[in-house]
């Protein structure tokens, strides 16, 4: 499995992924997840992947050298040329949907190839969005009122997005945030693994200059998961016993 | 779903379910999942149920039935007479098994029967057996590293009693870590639902003598839950902020 999580806040962007793929329990590999593509100045963007890695490297490598091309402005098969996020959105997802529907023309088991991705990103004075996109080639947009999409394994990092995430963050508490969810999530599950990729994106910069590749042996990640462990089991010694 | 924790620890067992039942969004019920059954001063027992509802409660009240007829000591057909818990579990896996395959051969999927209990209890002299018994009749104990087990939407609550469960817990704080466990799942997903019933055995009683139905207006967890909240809120807080 993976895990991967991307939260759109008022002052930007956090995205984050594992890095661990699996085929079985004993084949076992490290893997680029997140991968990003820009122009200095006039457009970012920050795609994370779960699923078939067959399906979404292919789809990264199309996006990559459509980019390579020299497109005109406005050409929407190229994320260089699109307008806007949402049609680079689409772009995505029908490259997702059409790499997918390749393999299952050659008759395989529709599920083996399911893929999804977290896409965002800013183009010019447009504010920056953030997507999930699904196999189908569909997609969902983040909003106010929950300001965070993960896919993956998804469900132990949650209680805690849930409860801390909102709009006014400031990006380094968000970028917190997300390790948190992902300390819970490394804990609990074998199949998400270190390292972890992370991008944090200040609105209206439209440069990727903030991503880091977080070892296992950071000290920040390793800090923040002991002070976390010591604090949760202090915020439940403080609650009174339960008497029935 | 459902959500069902049980912990067994050095003092006792602590159990509990939550009550929802759904077919579809728009069908959902109250029913009780925990069911116990005692002779007191001889055995207890505390049977939790997930997945097909149709099953459990047949395998339920089967049990029950064959709680009042009058076997002979060491007959292991009937709860009231099994020697030792381990056989008291193999009773329920067998007719777990004998349920499903009933439906099964009328030739209905298989996975539209699954189910699952999580079984605990206590006979004379024997130390107290917290059993996880599946839909093919089988099941596994818990031991002395992992003292609890779940069933049914068990992730979003796992995070906390991987950090916090331990065998020495007083029972009164187990309680509370198992309801901040319900917490949590509650928070997260709409197909776990108040209210919860829960069972707390104080080893050697041999009576079921603690039991509770917990409301969703209860003072304790409403309490629990807002102090659980700010008390995250603010761990989170002071763990300083990542700057990359």
């Amino acid at each position: 499995m993976t895990y991967c999580v991307g939260l759109k806040l008022n002052r930007g962007l956090v995205m984050a992924a594992d890095t661990r793929t699996n085929a079985g329990l004993d084949n076992i590999a490290t893997f680029r997840k997140l991968n990003t593509l820009e122009v200095p100045g006039d457009r970012v963007f920050i795609m994370m992947s779960a699923g078939n890695l067959a399906v979404t490297q292919a789809v990264v490598a199309l996006l990559d050298e459509s980019f390579k091309r020299k497109p005109k402005r406005g050409n929407q098969d190229s994320l260089k040329s699109v307008d806007t996020m949402f049609h680079a959105a689409k772009l995505v997802g029908k490259l997702l949907k059409s790499v997918r529907s390749e393999h299952l023309e050659e008759g395989m088991k529709s599920d083996a190839f399911s893929a999804s991705f977290i896409f965002g990103g800013q183009i010019g004075k447009e504010p920056p969005r953030l997507y999930e996109i699904y196999a189908e080639g569909n997609f969902i947009e983040a909003m106010e009122d929950t300001p965070f999409l993960q896919i993956g394994e998804h469900k132990y990092g949650k209680p805690i997005l849930d409860r801390v995430a909102n709009l006014d963050m400031r990006l380094g508490e968000a970028a917190k945030l997300v390790l948190l969810s992902f300390d819970s999530t490394l804990r609990s599950n074998l199949s998400v693994g270190m390292p972890i990729d992370m991008v944090v994106y200040n609105t209206d910069t439209l440069a990727i200059d903030r991503v880091r590749r977080i070892e296992k042996d950071d000290p920040y990640f390793r800090k923040l998961s002991t002070s976390w462990s010591s604090a949760l089991r202090k915020a439940v010694e403080n609650i009174e016993e339960f008497d029935i």
